[in-house]
């Protein structure tokens, strides 16, 4: 029986480079002869990308707080169980952009839900699994907002177009988890190169280059 | 201001008639000049009639469990906020064809999810919302497939597709739940005639004929 696998999450605001660093990590884990399954969230199955397109869609007149979180419950929930955690049980690793952390800084925020609301519903939906670690990416605001510009050409989706206070708080809740939990995270400093970036990312997981 | 509305939900099994008697229910209330909206569940807004496609739709592999107990909590805060509540806060009598204790009988009784999870998750994504009366209709399964047979003509979407004794058992959550709140709960024998089930549901209101 091989290895069990590990669950690595990247976690961090728009424009702060997680794709990129998902992308170089499993490269990186490949060339080690690692089996690895990059996947996103919102998303990652076939049904979860259906949600996906239903939350971060720009037609139609959006989703209240609570039926956002339910909904961001419900596509987690179809990944871990017909994703993640039949790739954990095969050994592999499995390199997520964005977990339940991003849900609880993005949705647990608001007057309408806590964090205590969003940790049950990952309960509830998921059996509660957390990533073995989460690789908190932080930069400043103004280097994410060059990023976004190149990126985007404007066009954000319904969350990330929320205004810039929304995303300090953010932020700020991303900052106060990994203080919480510093067993589970590590922070990274995203604003150098994605080189200097992933090196960072690799000394955290003990995978030196 | 107006008298404050009345949130009644039909309940029951699949040919117990629920939507037949929505409509005469709403019928009568009209008659009576009494405002009323009928609806139902999944759906009943733009935004959950999307998600109901998604849970009832036969294509793709279908959902979990718990994602599908997470999509109709969704969808269910939906229609809460930008349907129940406002009209029931402009004095309106809301009619509604299944509301969350067909989630408890339905998705609460198997062994992935309980009774208390669905209504964790029906307090996080709707408040709790409760009627103020849920009219339980019942029919011996023999009736049932009676009716099922002359409207489906053998097409079942994929949750009344399932096999008979899971409809046995939500029959027998529904009684305990009306069992168990007999404030809320009035049993209703749906056997006989539409217009026999309809003149009990009046009765049961305090609406005479």
């Amino acid at each position: 029986m091989s290895a069990p696998g590990r669950f690595i999450a990247l976690e961090g605001g728009e424009g702060a480079g997680k794709s990129t660093q998902c992308r170089l990590l499993a490269e990186a884990l490949t060339a080690r002869g690692i089996g690895t399954v990059v996947t996103r969230e919102p998303g990652g199955t076939a049904g979860a990308e259906t949600i996906r397109g239903l939350l971060l869609g720009t037609e139609g007149e959006g989703w209240g707080p609570r039926a956002e979180a339910l909904l961001f419950a419900a596509a987690r929930s179809d990944h871990v169980e017909r994703l993640i955690r039949p790739a954990l049980a095969r050994g592999e690793w499995v390199i997520c952009d964005r977990f339940v952390d991003s849900s609880r800084a993005y949705q647990g925020g608001g007057t309408a839900l806590g964090d205590e609301d969003i940790l049950a519903l990952h309960r509830i939906g998921s059996g509660g699994l957390l990533p073995d670690t989460t690789l908190l990416i932080e930069v400043i605001p103004e280097v994410a907002a060059v990023r976004l510009d190149a990126r985007d050409q404007g066009r954000a989706d319904r969350i990330g177009g929320r205004p810039a206070d929304y995303h300090a708080g953010v932020a700020a809740r991303f900052a106060r988890m990994a203080a919480a939990e510093p067993a589970r995270f590590v922070r990274i400093d995203g604003n150098g190169s994605p080189e200097q970036t992933h090196a960072a990312v690799l000394h955290a997981l003990g995978l030196e280059t």
